[in-house]
C-alpha cells in the first residue's frame, strides 16, 4: 500500500487519520518515493549507472550489463579484464573493450560531446588512467582535449601546450610518481583541477600515495584529488563540472 | 628591453635579426608578457591575490596587506591571529576579522554574491574550516548556504535539510573523525562534493589523517578532497565552480 | 503542517490526495516525525544525550548543560577543564567534578545501578581512561566493578581477581603501551570484551596506535575495539550490553 | 598425582601439612583443574572451538575436523579452500562448504536459532566478510537477517530498511572503502554495532586499513570494530550479545 | 583462609577432602602464594620494583618511593622531574638526583659492582638515554664502562676503544638519527648487543622510529632492540645477561 | 708486504723508521691482521658463517656451502628452499632438510647441547619461525625445550608449563598477530626474553608490525626484540647469552 | 613560423610591431626554441635519453629502442625482462644485455672511461642494483670501480678498501635492510655519496624503507639519497659531479 | 707509545719483531695515526668542523664554539637561539648571528668566495632553511646565488630566472608542502639538484615528509635528496661538488 492508497482511504473515510499517520510514520523511508527520487536524480543528471567490472563474476556481471543496457540503451563497464570481455560479447557482439583503459561499452550512437574537459598525463605509464577518465568523460557526453606525457620534468612540452589546456572548463590531472603535474597545472589555468594520483612507480612511491600526498599538498589553488588510479572519479567530477559551464548555452 | 623595443629596433634596423633572436632565446620567460598573462589571469579570473597569515611576521603581513588592498581595493587573509588583527588595526582602522575562521579582510561594500554553494560541516568543532571556506566563496562573490552539524551520526538531520542541499551548483563538505559525511553527501546531490577533512579529533584519527582516508575512498561519485583544514582551499574551487555554472546567465 | 494536519485535510476534502502526496513527497524527511523518532529513541533507550566538553567555549559550554540539565534532570560532560568546571560551578553549584576522569555532571539522587560491568586497567596511568569508562557506564545505570592494574606483565594479580571478572555481563578492558590485557581477558571471559587503547606510553607506542593494533589483532574471541582513550565510548556500548542483559529481569 | 590425591593422603596422615602446601605451591597452574574450567567454559558458553583453516596443511586439518566432531557432533570452519573442501569431503561426504563466505562445516539438524542478529554490508563485494560473520553467528544458534548492498552513497536504501535493522539485538557493519556505513548505522540504532573493515577497494583504501580508521574514528555511539576481514570474529561477538539479550527469556 | 589453614582443617577431620578440593579450586591464583612466588622471585633475581615517574602525582610518588626504600633498603626511579626531586628530598634529604639521566635513587653503600657491561653511545646527544642505562645496571650491581660519543660517521673513534668494548659480558648501543652503530657493533664484538634507539633527531628521525627500524633490520648477528629512549629497559637486560655470565664466577 | 716484513726490514736496516711508519699508515686495516682477528673471532665465539640462503642462485649456494663444510665440517643454511635443497643433495647426499623451519644443514656427530633455550610459540602457525631459532641454536650448541601453542588467548595452557620456562637461560617468544606471549613471559621469568614477532596473520597485522609494535612496547621488563621472522637471530643471541651462563661450569 | 621569420618580416615592413609582439607572446613556449634549448642541452650534457624498459609493450619498446640507437648510436635501457631483449635482439643481434642489473644496451665501441666513481655495495644481494647504477656511469662515460659485499656488520672488509674508495670523485653507497653503509662511507671520504637505498630484506625492512630512512637521517656530512632501488638516478648524478670533476683536466 | 717508539725500538734492538707486530696488531685502530687522518682529511677537504647548536648546554656550547675558533681562527654553528647567540656574544662580541637561518659564526674576513652554486626555494616560508644551506655554502668558500619563492605554482617565476639558475655548478632546491620544485628544476638544469624538503606546511604534509617523497620519487633525473630541513647538509653536500667542479681551476 502506496501513500496515494493510503490518501485515498483517508479521504473517503475507510482509514482514520491516526492510522494512516501511524502507517506513514512506520514507513517513512521505502514508501515515500525514494526509488522515484533517485530515478528522477538518474534522469535529471544523466549520469547512468556504471559497473565497476574487477572482481566481479562473468555471469552475475553480464546479468548487470544486460539490465542496464536495456534500461539505458547503453551501458560502460570500468576496469574489466579481457576475459570478461570475451565472455560478454558472446552475448552482445557490439560491445566495444578497450585494452589500455579496461573501459567496456556499448554506446550509443551520434552522441555529441559538448564542453570541454583536458585530460593530461605526467607519463605515458599513467595512459591507462588518463583514459578511463577521458573515456568516461565522452560516455557522459563531454568533449575531452589528451594533452598525455607533459611531465613537469620536462616543462617545456607542458608549456608548449598551455592554451589548449586553459581553454577547457576542467582539468583532469593524472600523474604518478611525484605528481607534481597537478600544482604546475594549477597555477597555469583558472578552472578547477581534478589530480589523479596513480600507481605507476617504484620504491618510495608506495603505489600511488606519494603523489597523492604531492597532490593534497598542492601550493596552488583549485585542486581537489581522487583516490589513486581512479580515473573514473575523475571523469565523472569532471562532467559534472563541465555540465555546469555548459548548461546555460543549451538554454540561449 | 622588452619584446616590443627589441621589434622596434629590428624595424628601424638598429638591430639585426640575429641579434633578436639571441635576445629572445635569452629571456624566454621573463620577458614575453608572462606578468601580463598573469595580471590579465587575475583581472579575468576575478581572484585576487590571498594571503596565508599564519607564520607571517606582523610588519611583513602589514606590507603585503597593504599592497594588496592598494592594488584590489579590497583584501582577504586567512589563518590570521588576534594579534596579526591588532597590529593591522591600528593601520587600517576598517579591517574586519573573524575570530572563528581566523579570516581578516577588508571587503568592497555592496558585493553581489551569485549562484549558489552549500557549506555542511558533521559537527560544531568543524565550523571554523567550514567558515573559512564559506567566507573564502563569498568574498569571492559567491552566495553561500551554511548546514551545520549534520553529521552523518545523526542522518535524520542531514535529511531534513536535502533540498537546500540538492539546489546548489557546488557542495563544499567539511567533517573531522570518521569524515563521512561526504559520502552520504555524494549519493544525495548531482553536483560536484568538494571534501574538506578536519584535523578535528582524538586518538586514531590522526589530525585529520583518518577524514582523509574515508573521504578519498568514498563510494560516491562527484567527490574529490583538498588538504587537512583547507577551507580556502574548498571555497575557492566551489567558487571556480560555481562561476562555470553561472556565468552564462550573466549573458542572457 | 504536519502530516496529521494534512491527513486531516484531506479527509475533510480540503485538500486533494495528489496534493497531499506532493506536500508528504516533499518533505519526507523533517516532517515525518523524526525529531519525534529521535526523541522516543532517547526515551526508549535512556540514553541522555552527554557532552564532550574538550575545545568548547565556556559560555557555549554552559548553555548545552543547561539545556541537557532542564531536560533531563541530570546532565553527563566528558573531557571537562578544570576551569570549564569552575565556570559551570558558578551557575550549577551542586556540579560534581572528577578530576582523574574529566568528567563533570548533575546526575539524579539514588540512582539504582543493575548488571554488572568490569573495567580492567592495565595500569595505574591508565585510570583516568577506565573512570571515564567506568563512571560513563554508572551514569547511564549500570553496576561497575573497578579491577585496576592488573596488565599481563605480572599475570597473577589478573588471575587473583578472575572471577570477579568472570561474572559480568560485559567487561571493557583498558591498556596503553603493548595492549594484551584485552586478548589475556579474552580468552579467560566468555563474555563481550570491549577494548579501549590508551595513549599512554611513549616511544613506539605512537600514542596508542600500538594498543590499538595489539587489541584489533587479538587470537582472542569475543573482543572488540573503540578509538585511543574512548572511554566513554566503551561505557556507553557496555551499557548497551549490560541493558540487553538485564532486561528480562526487570519483568519478571 | 592430582589435588584430590594430595589432600586424601594429608588426611590419612601419610603427607604432612608442609609437604602438601609445598607440592600444591609447586604446581599451581597445571594441576589446579584449569583443563576442566576450560572445559566448563566451552560447555557453559556453547561456543565449540572453531577452526581457522587458512594456511594449514589438508591432513592436520582432517585431523583437528574429526576430532572437534567427534567431541562436539558438529564442526564449524572458516577459510577452508576448495581444495581442503575436496579433502575433507572424502572422509565426511556430509561436509558443507560455502564457497562464497569460504566456511565449511559440518552442522547438528534442527538446530533452532534465537534471538535476532542483523548483518549489514555496504557493497555487495563485502559480502563474503558479510556471510562469514552471519553463518558463524547462525552455527552459534543466533537467527540471523542479512541487509546487503546498503552502503552509505545511497542513503535511501539503508533507510528503507531501517525497522528491521533496529529490531535486533545486535548489528554487525561490514564495509570497505571509507566505512562509513558503521557510523550511519550508529546512528539509527540503539544496539551495539559490531563494525567490520573489509580489505575491498583500491588506492587510498589499503586493503582495510581506512575503513578501520574510518570505523574506530565513528561520532556514533555503541559502535566497536574488529579486525579487517575478521566477519568470524564479528558473528562470535554478536553471538555473545545476542545470547545475553535472551537469556532471561528462556527462564520465562 | 589459606591453603594451609585448608589443609590442617582436611588432616584434622574438620574439613572433608571435596570440600577443599572445591575451595582450592575456586581460587587457583590467589591464595596459593602468588604474592610470595612474586617476592620470592624478587629476592632471587635482586631485581627490587623501579619506580617509572614520568607523569606521577608528587604525593602518590613520595609514598611509592618511602615503601620501596623501607623494603628494599634502597630505592631506583626513572624519568624523575627536578621538582620531583625536590619534593622527595624534602623528606629523604639523602636521595641523589641526576639531571641527565633523569634517575632519582638512594642507594646501599659499599655496593660491589661485577661483571661488565659496556654502554656505548652515537653521539653527546644520546647520553642521557645512555646513562639511565648504565646507571640502572650499576644499581643492580653490575659494572659498567661508558663509551660515548662513537658513532659510525667517525669509525675511527669506536674502532680505537674496540678491546673494551670486546671485553664486555653485553653491549648496550644507544643511538638516534640513523641508528647505526648497533650494527657496527654487532659486526666486531661476539657478546649480545642491546640496541636503543633514541628520539634524538629532527626530520625524518620521526622521533627514533628510524634509528628503530635501523637497529631492528641489523645484518648483523646478536642484536635485539628495546623500545625507543628504554635505556632502563636495556640497562636491565644488560644486568640480566651479565649475572648469567659471572653467576658461576661467584661459586668458584 | 705485511707488518712482520717491514719490522724486519726496519730491524736490519733495510728501511728507515720514517718509510716504516709511512707504510704502515697508508695501510692501516688491510694488512694488519683483520682477516685473522675475523677468522680468531670465529674460532673463539664457535660461532661459523650461517648461510642465508633465500634468494641465492643454487650454483652460487652449492658452492659457498661447500666452501664452509670443507672449513668447518659442518654447515648451516636458513630459508632454504626444497629447490635449493635437491640440488644440494646431489652433491653432498648427506645434506639434512627441515621443510618446516626451511633450514638446511650437515652437522657433526654426536654435538653435546648444554645449557637450556626455551622456545616458545604463541599458535601453531608461528612455529616455522620457532623452529628456525630452536634448530639455530642447537647447531650451535644450546639445549633446546620446545613449548609451542602457549598463546595468551588461553593463558592457562602457558601456566601449565611454567616451571619449564623459567628453568631456561634464556627464553625465545615467538608470536604473530597480536604479539602479547612475550609481556606475559617477561612478566614470568627473570631470564631475557628475546621476542621474534612473525609475520603470521591477516589485516590489521600488517605482516608482523602489530606483533613487533607489541613486543617492543612490552611493559615487563627483561624483553628485547628482533626482526620479524627472524628466527635465525633470536636462536643465534639465545646461543649468546646460553653460553655466557654456561661458560664458567665447563671450568669447573 | 618561427621566430626568426616574424622578425624578418619585421625587418622589411610585412609585418607591425605590434601583430609581432602579439605573435610572440601567443606562443610563448611551443615557437621559442625549446626544443633546440632541449636538444643543445642534451648535446651539452651528453646525456641521451635513457628508456625505463620494465612495464613497456614490446612492440612500443623495440621503437623507441631503434629511434634512440638511429639518432645516438647508441641506446641505453634498464629493468629490462628477459623476454624483451628476446624480442629486440631478433632486430638488433649486437645488443647487450645483463640478466643481473637488468640493463640491455647497444654501446659506441672504444668509449672512454674517465674520471672515477666507486660504487659499493653492502651486500651481495644488493649487486644488481649497484650494477645497474654502475652501468649507467660506464655508459655515460665515466671510469667506475666496484667494491661490493662491504656491509657495516663486517667493518674491516670496508676499511680494507678504503685507500681506493677515497680516491673517487663521487661514491654511490648501495644498501638494503639497516642501510648503515652510507653513513660510514660519509664519515671516511671527502667526496659526494649517493646513497641508494635498495628493496632487499624482510620484515620490517619494509621493501627498502628502513634502508632509505636511515640513509636520509645519516648524521655524516656530504650525503643525498634517492629512491629505492634507483641505481639508474644514482649513476646518473654521480656521472654529473664525475664530470664536473674532470671537465677542467680535459682543458688542461 | 706510538708507531715511532714501536719502530725506533725495534731499530735499535730494544724490541723483538714479534713484539712489535703483537703490539702493532693488538691497537690497530687508535695508535695508526688516526687522529692524525682525520686531522689531514680536515685540511684537505677544508671543511671545519661545523657546530649543531639545537639542544645544547649554553656553557657546553660556548666552549666548543671556543675551542673550534682557536683551532680554525673561524667557527659555525647551525640551529641556535637567540639566547645561545647572546651568551656566547658576551665572550665573543665579534660573533655573527642570523635571526632568520639560526645560523651563529665568526667568519675569517676577505673570505674568496668562488664557483657557483644556486639555491632556490618554493616559497617565502622556505627561506630560513635555504638560507642555512646558503650560509654553510659560504662560509666554506661557495659562492651563492639566491633564487627565492619560486615555487612551481607559478612556474612563470621560475622560469625568468633560468639562465642563472642553469649557470651554477649545483643547484639546491628547498621546497615544502608539495616539494615539486626540485622536479621541475632536475628538467631544466644539467647539474645535480640536492633537494632539501622543508616542514613547512599544515595537514597531510605530515612536516615534511609529503615534500620527502616527491623529491624521492622524482622523474627528472639528477636529483638526490637530504632530510627535511636539513639546509646544512645540502650547502655541504653542494660545496663538496662546487669544489669539484672548481679545483682545476686553482691549478691553471
Amino acid at each position: 500500500m502506496d501513500t496515494q492508497d493510503i490518501l485515498k482511504k483517508v479521504k473517503c473515510g475507510e482509514m482514520s487519520v491516526e492510522q494512516a499517520e501511524q502507517l506513514l510514520r512506520k514507513q517513512p523511508f521505502d514508501d515515500m518515493g525514494y526509488a522515484k527520487i533517485d530515478t528522477h536524480r538518474k534522469i535529471r543528471s544523466g549520469f547512468a549507472e556504471v559497473i565497476y567490472c574487477s572482481g566481479k563474476d562473468k555471469e552475475h556481471l553480464l546479468q548487470i550489463f544486460g539490465r542496464i543496457y536495456k534500461e539505458e540503451g547503453e551501458v560502460l563497464g570500468t576496469r574489466a579484464s579481457q576475459s570478461q570481455y570475451e565472455f560478454i560479447q558472446k552475448v552482445y557482439p557490439q560491445v566495444e573493450y578497450d585494452n589500455l583503459s579496461k573501459i567496456i561499452k556499448i554506446e550509443k550512437e551520434n552522441k555529441i560531446r559538448t564542453g570541454k574537459i583536458t585530460v593530461c598525463s605526467a607519463g605515458t605509464a599513467d595512459i591507462p588512467v588518463a583514459e578511463e577518465a577521458a573515456q568516461t568523460a565522452e560516455f557522459f557526453g563531454s568533449y575531452v582535449e589528451r594533452i598525455y606525457d607533459v611531465g613537469v620534468s620536462g616543462i617545456h612540452r607542458l608549456l608548449a601546450r598551455l592554451e589548449v589546456i586553459q581553454s577547457a572548463n576542467c582539468v583532469v590531472a593524472v600523474a604518478g610518481m611525484e605528481g607534481a603535474l597537478a600544482s604546475v597545472l594549477g597555477g597555469l589555468v583558472d578552472k578547477p583541477v581534478i589530480a589523479v594520483p596513480t600507481s605507476i612507480g617504484y620504491g618510495a612511491s608506495f603505489h600511488g600515495v606519494s603523489a597523492l600526498l604531492t597532490m593534497i599538498n598542492s601550493c596552488a589553488n583549485g585542486i581537489a584529488v581522487v583516490n589513486i588510479d581512479n580515473g573514473y572519479g575523475a571523469g565523472y567530477m569532471a562532467t559534472q563540472i563541465n555540465r555546469l559551464a555548459i548548461k546555460e548555452e543549451h538554454h540561449g
